[in-house]
């Protein structure tokens, strides 16, 4: 086993602080990666704080993982020592499930593994990127493109990724009209990715304050959706609708923007229901959907079209101490649009 | 002007009784059909009640119209005296907005046209098919092909496309799971339609009492939603589910039946908001949509697919004069599963 340095919270409501863990000895399938870089994202908080259900404490959490293979299992073909790789929110899912068997692991019928906070297979809770190393099996390991700079790449292993998926599945593309609800950590890359592919991109955000820099990550138009008469004006105009806010919104009023067909997608979810007239739905044939990361293949094909379309999360580097503070950044939205922690700081 | 027989109340909590009104008289464009058939809708029931919004009484309900064109208009090419013919819940739209081109006019964005109680082209209120006759611009007159049975095609024309046009969006067929919610006179419908497209289909009601006749319909399974297993056992089972059933459901356990990328169709709503936990949609990309009735291209395609595939509606048929006791049937569910009223008696 191998022991290593890494930040934690002892309790709910206690700052994180440097820590030790242990991670497995590396099984024949196992990749030891060298953490580069390891992402923010609000989903750490909420669980560290318990507010997705009881945790045990102390919990290295993170997801979005950049960094260096530095060793290989003995049975390991998809990755080697020195490979730029990456890590996700999964390390591992049942691989037998209909989804899995799609290559769509992100909806495990039996539950995949999360890369923190989950029972791995040997009992033990995993771990997750707030650390100088992991081992992952080689199988959720992700190849980073030469072309995406470490640092950056590691907030697209889960805004990234998650914001692509739904984008292609409801097929953002030329002659589509796309609205991305929040300019944040997931709204910036679902504004910049929804360019990319060649939608026609609506930014909505709260206020006009994030205007300008919508239109810099490649928005072609920005309405505020604190003024009623967005709504209004938008009305039946929006093939996609990729919601990336997680507090209550009003459904009806953004529903009402889907055009013929349409489909609202929501990335993110406040745990309280939702009130939803369903008359609203009848209207042009609306639908209303979830959609939560991606699978690894798509995952790969996630980071490779970044690679090739020049597209990366705009990022502030931070160092391991800084987090506290840049945790209560994230909390009041006070972040363009991603913090990545430099693991060296974690030493 | 002609004048007719019709059946309407002269308040919302009137019986319907014997009344004449008047058919304009024919422009270049339009049909005048002698009403031989005339379904029941649950929404005539609605709409009379007031529950709906207010309403000017009388007013004559009936959107599932079967009969023989009587005249035609000067520059009527579709059809011709002697025809067997249907009008369903529309009689015009505005053929400008992007979803009329689309040939999709009940989506239309202005507003269509409904079959009773809108506001006509000359401002008079739209009257519907509890008469003897009616006058309707030919395009928006479906033809009944000669292998269908005019009494049973009546429901065609609202129950037969409020059903078969999601199946259809959703692309019910072999290798689809399909459920249908509700076993009433549109989800008898969603059966046979479902069965005859090639989907297995599974008949979902709150008792087992309509066992028999949903397999005989054609469903494939059936199972009781008043028994809490039934939403373990079929977990992640189904590509699709078309609700038929108006009254308040629990949507999160409904949705929790939908397999990857499943949809679930509402095409009855109540008027209340439902409430929405949205993390059952990010499970499996589930998504809730809602379907109305269907265009005028696809509703010829409906009638030309039941009269190929042989499917009609159980029908009972009755007089005018049993149309309040019929109502009354059809809010206490006890009708299997169309009312259809021979229209010589409304003479």
């Amino acid at each position: 086993m191998l022991t290593v340095n890494a930040y934690a919270a002892s309790s709910s409501d206690a700052p994180l602080e440097p820590v030790t863990i242990t991670r497995r000895d590396l099984g024949p399938k196992d990749v030891l990666i060298e953490i580069k870089y390891s992402g923010i994202c609000h989903s750490d908080i909420h669980t560290v704080r318990g507010e997705w259900g009881p945790i045990k404490h102390p919990l290295v959490v993170g997801h979005e993982i950049a960094g260096i293979v530095a060793e290989v299992g003995a049975d390991v073909s998809r990755h080697a020592v020195g490979d730029r790789v990456g890590v996700g929110c999964m390390v591992n899912s049942c691989r037998e499930c209909e989804n899995c068997l799609a290559s769509e692991e992100q909806y495990c019928l039996n539950g995949n593994t999360g890369t923190y906070g989950s029972v791995d297979a040997d009992g033990t809770i995993t771990q997750g990127g707030y650390s100088t190393h992991v081992v992952v099996d080689e199988d959720f390991v992700l190849r980073i493109p030469e072309a995406l700079d470490l640092a950056t790449a590691a907030p697209l292993l889960c805004a990234g990724i998650t914001t692509y998926s739904p984008l292609r599945h409801w097929e953002a593309g030329p002659g589509k009209k796309v609205a991305v609800v929040g300019v944040g950590g997931l709204g910036h890359m679902a504004v910049k990715l929804a360019h990319a592919m060649g939608a026609e991109v609506t930014a909505l955000s709260r206020s006009l304050s994030k205007k300008d820099d919508a239109l810099r990550l490649g928005a072609d138009h920005y309405f505020a959706t604190g003024d009623p008469e967005t709504f209004e004006k938008l009305k039946s105009s929006f093939d996609l609708i990729v919601n990336t806010v997680s507090a209550p919104i009003d459904l009806g009023a953004h529903l009402g923007l889907l055009r013929r067909n349409g489909t609202m997608v929501n990335v993110g979810a406040p745990a309280e229901p939702l009130p939803l007239r369903v008359f609203t739905l009848f209207s042009n044939r609306r639908s209303f959907a979830g959609s939560g990361i991606g699978g690894i293949r798509e995952t790969q094909e996630m980071l490779d079209f970044c690679a090739e379309h020049g597209v990366s999360p705009d990022t502030e580097l931070i160092d391991a101490s800084y987090i506290n503070e840049a945790w209560k950044r994230v909390l009041s939205s006070d972040v363009r649009y991603r913090f990545v922690i430099d693991a060296a700081t974690f030493a």
